[in-house]
């Protein structure tokens, strides 16, 4: 690996932006999670399954997941900041799995409960059986890493054996029907130190590609098995199942020094990341099958972009980051953790996204959508059937510091900014770090050196990619080398303690457009400011000014802080043009090159293309939309 | 009624561009139809309910529709083109359907043979048992009214009254998750002359909109139940069944002079046709519940257009034309009997499509979709597992000709052109009229006079609304008035024998270009040239000029005969310019005024947006795409 992750907890993000979202998910959203959990009969499963009795089973067949996610995000938290409740949880919720589990290993609560009759391994496709073990894994790595518990690990890699008994080299063909095990089973060969872990994930990722996985009316595709890992170009299908595959490629590949599939890996990355994304990192287009579109298949108003791919989005690019050392996968994690895993959630806490849309119609804004449930134009929502974003993002809040620096033998590199303490010692020697910024709303960010080490080592500073005319000081004086956007730069001292660089990024509105090849924006810009994209709402228009019937005009962007809105934010104010929409107006014109002719059903009436009048236009970042009721919304607005 | 419908054997087309099409559904189409039904196990579920014994039930709930769709479109064949073969099905079938027949009247073999245990509706929303009577009722007045056998009238009517004893007025409340009955039902009151089933209709429609309907993740609005009919502004939810319905209501309006209930259908069609219309008359933008979008949503590469909303929305169109006269009804149904209905089958008559696409992408052309298998990217298909569309498709192209032509009180109506003799002597004492054409590859639409009335009446010529500039000869000299497209020419005039009228319409090829609002192909231009909308093909194309990175050029469109392309057609010629993509080029660029940054991954290349090659397009009638094997097809092409 090119850098070292830090241990969990020598990362601390002491203030500022992301602070406060830590403090919300920790608070908030995590409580809730459990309430939820509980409400829905997720912790009754593990009951029944332990009183070794039938009974009734309650959610999904993946809610142990469920389960698993949340406490992985109760480790998280417990370690970032211990809490009565949080370690009760912990106390009641280990023996509880542990308790569940068959005297072979076997755990899965919804065929020892509901599905006996069926028995183990009856659906592969669809019953997430090895999937559960996966996260149970995860959580229990996690339990294990932050002190709370060592506990889960034992029930972990009895599961996983039971797995590698059933369906491990040499034992029967087959694999899961959605992928996540396998970066589960590196994390616990990593920490066991046993590589039968390791082994049964190569196992089972050599697997896929060979067509065994299909059911209904889902084709191999659909599960990432219509090719081998290693042959595939980008990703298509279920985008969640592809890119759990992909961050258990990479960590495989990662290693076990596979360059072959490392190539693979990022090959797919480079062609998913500059065909398939959409400005706000977010991943997967079509809501038939919840999958990757084609290339350039990027609809606003349809873009499904699972939270939970977001954040599997932010997995894969740091894992990616680490073994390569390339900005690129820095970049898009910050783009992703801003503008696609954090509109998942409500500036509350408790109020989700499972779909993020990229425009909502004021119709159906106002209408919902009673065929869609987890639909944006029903707002968020306080959970969902299927659980799997909440959880999700509730574990990646928790542990978010922990993808914003790593370390290694070279020095230490500081891939995303906010207030933090850093303390490096464990990959690099004495190495202690303060960091302070007003980040992102301001592009300072202040780097104080917190002890000597002896000897010359590396800081390095991500220039953002949108950070062009980005400077740096050290010590209060100009310094080289000049950032270059979309690198680090490196500086390479015999650092004194108490020294300071100071890295500035100037954080300015811009205009952003799409290549050509995406049909679904042509002519349209997006704001952006610092890492955060921008969108308009309803909300902060003026009177008559409709957000589908506005477009963008000329002249400069404006920002402006509004420490009274949305918990703190600065907007973007542009020059907008209203041009009204005519109904019933003729939806295509024709012409001969001689005439223009109105098609349909009305006479030739003005429509949008007449010229419209004057508005000024309020943008507000996109993870903030969605607070103040229904309304409508876009991302992308045509431009004048 | 200010148009009435013709006898089903006064107008024949005898020649041209639909005697062709007319010609495979009889000789390809239909025969496909029985085998395919006949391998799916259709027929053999009627054999197993007439043996009443319990035994496998085949294919989906809905299996037994598809077989009285098939049985209706043999019914109008007979009439059309009598063959023995037709004629035994007739024989072999009907009785079959008799014998089936439960004693009370109640006949669906889903229930009959398989779920005998849950019993009659028990899932009104999903078993489609009320519908099915519809389709069967549809095959009886069929096959009454062509003369084929009157013995399916008694079985409909039995079926019929067993619904009315079981859900009409007064009885148990709810109505069918599928409409479909409504319309049927008034049909079958016209035909029979038994006003009861005219009240079940009224009754059934006026259940809807009260929320009865639900199942599963599917709410209200996907079933037309959110609103009542008489309160809904525009058509939502699934499209088929939202279009079935607003046949039925129109019938309803029609039959009982219902002002209040035909002014809402009206709203509503013109509120669809303006804002959720695709230029092929494809309706239904959603994959996810083959749903209505919000208005303007019409994504070309995500369209659904299912054929059935196609053949659904020609249905409706036709009723509110005879009802209102109104000619932008008759111009919907010209563009979608064109551009979507015919290219719901193949040439061969044999493949058929479900989903309608406007963009197929080189890549998905290639790889198929194994995750969505009646998709495009799949090809035309032999058949679908749920197979309405082909049977849909075979019933209306064998009935085509009924919606040529109108006659009433005033005189005779050409709504569509095509060589054909009508015979209006049952509507308008007796007219007869020939026409010739080579309609619509060319402009000149002969009209001859077969007798003389004795009195003045009016003749009706229908102009398109394309057709600026088109001119009118009566007896070879200029006459009056001057033809208005999107009007009906009226000549009112004591026809003598031999007179013979001839309309001039301009067929040439046009640029036509979406309304603003129509965010998913700003920039883009369709061609078109007469009724037909055009697409680019790969097939048609130079070597190097991928219809993926074409462009539009300016200058003047050609059209060129092409008698040995695609059963013969006329192509259009255009300027183009290729754009070459840059696979891992950056997605989006930003710039803060002073300058351009490239985001995402990779250092700024060469993209689409440079310069392009210039290059020759050759586009083809969109109806024709999909016969020669995969390729990358675009009807929307951005223009330079």
């Amino acid at each position: 690996m090119r850098f070292l992750p830090l241990p969990f907890a020598s990362v601390r993000i002491n203030a500022g932006f992301w602070a406060k979202r830590q403090e919300v998910n920790g608070s908030t959203t995590v409580p809730a999670g459990h309430d939820q959990l509980e409400q829905a009969g997720a912790f009754e499963n593990f009951r029944s399954a332990a009183r070794r009795g039938t009974g009734q089973y309650h959610g999904p067949v993946y809610e142990d997941g469920e389960v698993y996610k949340w406490l992985e995000a109760v480790a998280w938290e417990l370690a970032r900041r211990p809490r009565a409740q949080l370690a009760t949880w912990v106390l009641g919720t280990v023996p509880l799995v542990a308790a569940a589990q068959d005297d072979d290993g076997y755990l899965n609560t919804f065929v020892q409960v509901a599905a006996k009759g069926s028995g183990r391994f009856a659906d592969l496709a669809f019953n997430h059986e090895i999937f559960n073990v996966g996260a149970l894994a995860q959580a229990a790595v996690a339990l294990a890493r932050t002190g709370a518990g060592a506990g889960l690990l034992d029930v972990a890699r009895r599961a996983a054996s039971q797995i590698n008994e059933t369906f491990g080299p040499g034992k029967a063909p087959g694999t899961c029907g959605h992928p996540l095990i396998e970066m589960a089973l590196v994390e616990l060969s990593r920490h066991t130190g046993d590589r039968t872990y390791l082994e049964l994930s190569r196992h089972l990722i050599a697997q896929r590609g060979k067509r065994v996985l299909s059911s209904g009316r889902f084709g191999p595709s659909y599960f990432s098995d219509r090719v081998p890992v290693r042959e595939a170009t980008s990703l298509e299908g279920h985008a969640v199942r592809a890119l759990y595959l992909a961050c258990g490629a990479t960590d495989l590949a990662t290693e076990t020094d596979d360059e072959q599939l490392l190539a693979a890996v990022k090959g797919q990355w480079a062609s998913t990341v500059s065909s398939k994304a959409y400005i706000t990192g977010g991943l997967g287009a079509r809501w038939d099958g919840e999958a990757f579109g084609d290339a350039y298949e990027l609809p606003p108003d349809r873009a499904y972009c699972e939270t939970c791919a977001a954040v599997a989005s932010v997995q894969w690019a740091w894992r990616l980051l680490l073994k390569t050392g390339d900005a690129d996968y820095a970049e898009l994690i910050e783009r992703t953790l801003y503008n696609g895993v954090l509109p998942g959630v409500s500036l509350s806490g408790d109020r989700f996204f499972y779909v993020n849309t990229l425009r909502l119609r004021a119709e159906a804004a106002q209408a919902g959508d009673d065929a869609e449930p987890p639909g944006p134009a029903n707002g968020r929502r306080p959970w969902f059937a299927t659980s799997c974003c909440p959880t999700n993002l509730m574990r990646m809040i928790a542990s978010l510091h922990h993808y914003f620096v790593s370390g290694g033998p070279e020095g230490v590199q500081l891939h995303q900014y906010a207030s933090m303490s850093i303390d490096a010692r464990a990959v690099h020697g004495p190495s202690r770090l303060e960091v302070e910024t007003n980040y992102p709303w301001d592009g300072e960010v202040c780097v104080r050196l917190g002890e000597a080490l002896g000897r010359p080592w590396e800081l390095a500073l991500r220039v953002p990619q949108w950070a062009g005319g980005a400077s740096l000081r050290v010590n209060g004086r100009a310094a080289g080398p000049e950032p270059v956007p979309g690198t680090y730069t490196r500086l390479f001292r015999n650092w004194e303690q108490g020294d300071e660089v100071v890295l500035e990024l100037p954080v300015k509105p811009r205009r952003s457009r799409p290549s050509p090849e995406v049909d679904a924006v042509r002519g349209c810009v997006a704001l952006e400011m610092g890492p955060f994209v921008y969108c308009l709402e309803q909300h902060d228009q003026p009177a008559r000014t409709p957000v589908d019937e506005l477009w963008l005009g000329g002249g400069s962007l404006r920002a402006a802080a509004r420490p009274d809105l949305l918990g703190g934010i600065t907007v973007i104010k542009a020059n907008g043009v209203v041009r009204r929409s005519t109904g019933t107006a003729p939806l295509y014109k024709t012409t001969t090159g001689e005439e223009t002719v109105a098609l349909s059903n009305s006479a030739p009436a003005a429509r949008a293309d007449d010229a419209g009048v004057s508005s000024e236009l309020t943008a507000v970042p996109y993870y903030a939309w969605a607070n103040r009721g229904p309304a409508a919304m876009r991302v992308w607005v045509p431009e004048q």
